[in-house]
């Protein structure tokens, strides 16, 4: 990779790939230029850049030529067409959309975790869902120490991981509800103002979501662990930002609660919450790096078992800065 | 007990109390009077029921004479104080807080599922915690069907469950949110608008909380399993009335999906959703007597396995509606 990539944000007006705008922007990372792509209706948007503007340009076949990197936030039918294109054009490209992540010549990377599954070969390298993002880095740590037996996730996740509209819609619902007006549904199938929706993304034959089925399945690919056993349950609430999950977890060996405590407090990206007087919650996420552990305490269920409770910036952790983060680690290895 | 006994009801102004009276007054039971007992600050009120006009009286020692059955909707604290004067008193006692709910020698009943253990020498009967009665009759349906291995449940729980000063919080809260004012914090020790606190009732020495405590203990006394493998996350979320819970069981008998929709379907008070696409949520709950299982699927992560969605009017089935099935039980079987 040069040391001066010229770098193109696809996507760039959503809520990920606006916040992939900042995070680069706040980075140490030196770029020879950066151009910033989206939708016609969102061409001519101006972006502040270190010290420069960016106009937004319409993303089109021809957009990707002297690119070196492209980080998409598309949805999957359209990185399904772009991403090829900027391939062909010699870009590399790190995706946050789902449509790559389970191929098997595509890394799906947390660069913390398994930064050693990039290879200078690499032309495509995926971002995990932001559910299984904030779970991960996590469970490798449980993983390394004493074995993963099982786990059981349930979450409790914000409008935000339905993009802008979604969180307009939590924001408008809710007023309505004050005025008395009737609900509009666009972005949810349901209302979310003051409701729970245990559905997210589409149902599956086997009656799990495709939502669960990405926690499943990324989670496995991630750990390099196929048969790791794994359920999950995904729900929307009604919350702006910030994702939560009531995680359950079995170890083959049996582990302390203190020496749990102590191995995620030594990780990088981790913040722990040792006491149980305080504990992590979803209002206080936005703008945070890392993934908030708190509720840390032993499940008398099983032989080894915890209870924990992780909290993430969805959109911050769980999408555009792990994908900065990914081009991080691609430059000062690959 | 009498054919047409005089029932009170302590804490008739509450959440609970008040749905008991219009719940009571819905139901075929006859009595030979209603009397409604609150704080002095009550005292005076007017209720309609069947036609009469009850006025509230305040909460005194004397107010037990002549009550045959006394329905408690108080706290711990006063229930503790006041119970035992109305049992002095002579008066059947059905309690709906936590106090007495654990002690060997007091039934803890959802008629439905553990009716046989209310005897007629019984002078307290306990009404579990909203977040257990929910629960225990679906899984009380699967361990008869093929024996509980474990269970882990994470809840979703609405405010209504911390009373009416907890629904004003909420509806406050949303209302400083969009005129940018200061949040007020009274009911909740955080901000619950647009938030989930995964902190119901207080921490325990152990971590856990009270509220996981109970629908751990609750569950083992009431389904007569004391050493029931089960572990719980109880967590507030932004919802103004209807608890739902996410349950992961593990079966003992291997099961199949059909044949436990079909036990759950054939079981009064639960109402199933075959369809993977429906599925019950919090908002259309309120009213509702029954018990809503949903998202009903295989977890292949252990060899028998169900991953569940819960939801139940937690004020109703959860708490009023369950101390006046108790009360029918008695006066058809004791």
């Amino acid at each position: 990779m040069k040391e001066n990539p010229s770098i193109a944000i696809v996507g760039a007006t959503g809520v990920v790939g606006s916040e992939m705008v900042s995070i680069l922007e706040e980075s140490a990372l030196s770029c020879a230029s950066v151009k910033l792509l989206a939708s016609e209706s969102s061409a001519g948007e101006i972006y502040g850049f270190r010290g420069e503007e960016l106009v937004v340009e319409t993303l089109q076949e021809r957009s990707f030529e002297g690119v070196d990197v492209a980080l998409f936030a598309l949805s999957s039918n359209l990185a399904e067409k772009f991403v090829p294109v900027a391939v062909d054009s010699g870009a590399l490209v790190i995706d946050n959309s789902s449509h790559f992540r389970m191929k098997g010549n595509v890394p799906l990377a947390i660069p913390e975790v398994n930064g050693a599954s990039v290879t200078d070969k690499d032309r495509i390298i995926s971002n995990p869902n932001c559910s299984t993002i904030q779970l991960v880095p996590v469970l490798a740590v449980i993983h390394d120490l004493a074995g993963l037996k099982r786990v059981v996730v349930s979450t409790y996740q914000a409008v935000s991981g339905a993009g802008k509209g979604a969180m307009d819609e939590l924001w408008e619902q809710t007023r309505s509800v004050y005025a008395q007006k009737e609900i509009e549904l666009e972005a949810f199938q349901h209302q979310i103002a003051f409701n729970c929706i245990p559905q997210i993304d589409v149902l599956l034959e086997n009656g799990y979501t495709r939502e669960e089925f990405k926690i499943i399945n990324e989670t496995r690919k991630i750990l390099d662990a196929p048969g790791l056993p794994i359920t999950a349950t995904a729900v929307r609430v009604p919350v702006f930002n910030g994702h939560a999950e009531s995680v359950n977890i079995e170890t083959e060996q049996d582990l302390s609660v203190e020496a749990l405590i102590a191995a995620l407090d030594s990780t990088e990206g981790i913040v722990v919450y040792p006491s149980i007087e305080e504990y992590p919650m979803q209002l206080q996420m936005t703008s945070q790096d890392e993934i908030h552990v708190g509720r840390i305490r032993r499940d008398e269920s099983v032989a080894s078992g915890f209870d924990l409770w992780v909290v993430a910036d969805n959109i911050r952790k769980g999408a555009a800065l792990n994908a900065v983060q990914i081009l991080q680690h691609i430059m000062k290895t690959v």
